[in-house]
């Protein structure tokens, strides 16, 4: 695996918020006295729960469906996911009069299926595995000659994910680091790009759950690594790196913090109790890496990605 | 009671908006899909639920402050408060390192007291009645030599408020309401001074909790009227119109909607199920009267004031 780039320009990163910008949310960014004076360092908390649909994928699917020629736009687009990215391309497609299938797993969480639904009718369950996934989707794909768009393993996604880096170091250009939650890898190799653009010295730091904690393992061996369980809490952040994103993770990040189960909720709910807004336990990963290693980031500026915020809400696990 | 003015000028109340910008968070205006469609109209929260103290009454207590001449500042400032303006007014003092005095009643919410404690000392506990609270505030005031700040009956009180309206219609020029909760009348006025400095065609409307709604039935009557009762969820709420408010009210706002409890509930919980955010009840009854008058709301553009998020989590009413 090589990079086929060793960074984007700031201007053509530019040029890509300003393409999605009419369709995104910039979402605020917020700040917490008591959470500060906690973590002894200043949070900026860049709130993609307030993106559309939910979470920061749909500033992805909205990158992925613009960059679509117009045969590909007129048949279709697909994906398969059990999550935020479901959601976002449904909602980013109906934006743009594009048909989208999307390929769930049965387990997939109904209140996730329902918000499917709301925008699109073509909404296929499959197997959990990733093979049934695969082959549910590659046949649908086919019938319809339809364009296939990975939820983080598409350069198109990560550079919509860049976006979200792009709009806090504009507003906020003295951060010392940005840390990101690590799933398939999409958001924090988007981060890193726009990190890499936009500042001579933020340094993007990611944080995986111990339970499956592929990019931790694959940045030691400097090859992709598998997960033998998807046991977490934190259930956008099972899936596993591909070939695209981690070559950008392997060339930009040097730091990945591993949070234990308990470590997530305990961030989930502090963020509950002082900033009044309920987070889903991927993106509480992220500030969980600033509780757990208070002396590495004492008197530092943080941004911290809060991801999205798509929780069953009557079902909390705290 | 007269207006010692008919207006202030969008000039002067972008300098009031200027002067207090870099101590008072610009916070974030939050739309959501569902929420739209449920309500058959455009929604735009203005989150002052992300103010600095948790609610608008920084902005409030913050202007005040800063209007002291140098002796005042000296002295020192006191109010008697049960809940957001205490806390607001012991933050806001603290930031130009004024001394601030409070009096609270002794059944206020215990983490109310808390947050008061975290930046000040000097809280004293009084009865729950006016009376006991406003003779406990004078024996201090006399004592110390202090200027008493009324949390809501105060020329700059209410045009600290006035900003975050400012604020709203600067971003978004074309709404054809904005709503407020009503409790001592501060908000009200203060944003229907900026609306009618910033706007000449988007009307004030108040929401006010049908149990304590002295200022609709003033609205009817042209004089002040009284609550004889505390009884509403919306503890922020409960307070009186005043004598400097109340003719502002009089000028400016032609409609006050009236909220009954379970409608403060459901509107609370909605928030909660579709933007994951946890609002006061106070704040919830302005969004509730979008959703009782639907029809009247059909097709507009409404902003809707979320004035505080100051609520324990733990004792929720749904």
């Amino acid at each position: 695996m090589s990079l086929p780039f060793t960074a984007f320009s700031k201007d053509y990163l530019d040029e890509i918020k300003t393409s999605i910008t009419k369709y995104v949310t910039k979402t605020p960014v917020l700040s917490n006295k008591i959470i500060n004076s906690i973590c002894g360092a200043e949070i900026f908390f860049k709130c993609e729960n307030f993106q559309k649909s939910g979470s920061f994928k749909f500033r992805a699917a909205t990158n992925a469906v613009l960059n679509l020629d117009s045969s590909q736009k007129k048949n279709g687009v697909i994906t398969h996911s059990s999550g935020n990215f479901a959601q976002a391309l449904s909602l980013a497609s109906q934006a743009q009069n594009i048909t989208a299938h999307i390929v769930m797993p049965k387990n997939a969480p109904e209140f996730k299926k329902r918000a499917v639904l709301q925008c699109n009718n073509n909404l296929v369950e499959c197997q959990s595995t990733i093979i049934d996934r695969e082959k549910i989707s590659k046949k649908i794909q086919d019938k319809y000659d339809l364009t296939f768009i990975h939820p983080s393993n598409n350069l198109n996604v990560i550079l919509g994910n860049s976006t979200v880096v792009s709009e806090l170091l504009e507003d906020h250009t003295d951060l010392d680091y940005i840390i990101c939650p690590i799933g398939g890898g999409g958001l924090i190799s988007g981060s890193a790009l726009a990190c890499e653009a936009y500042s001579s010295s933020c340094e993007v730091i990611g944080a995986e759950p111990t339970n499956v904690n592929d990019a931790y393992r694959s940045l030691q061996s400097k090859q992709i690594e598998y997960n033998s369980t998807t046991d977490t809490l934190a259930d956008g952040l099972r899936t596993n790196l591909g070939d695209i994103n981690f070559p950008i993770i392997l060339k930009y990040v040097n730091t990945i913090i591993c949070i234990d189960e308990i470590e997530i909720i305990n961030a989930m709910k502090l963020i509950y109790d002082k900033l009044d807004m309920l987070i889903e336990p991927s993106s509480a990963v992220a500030f969980a890496a600033v509780l757990k290693e208070k002396e590495k980031f004492k008197g530092k500026k943080i941004g911290v990605i809060i991801s999205g915020g798509n929780v069953e809400n009557n079902n909390l696990p705290f």
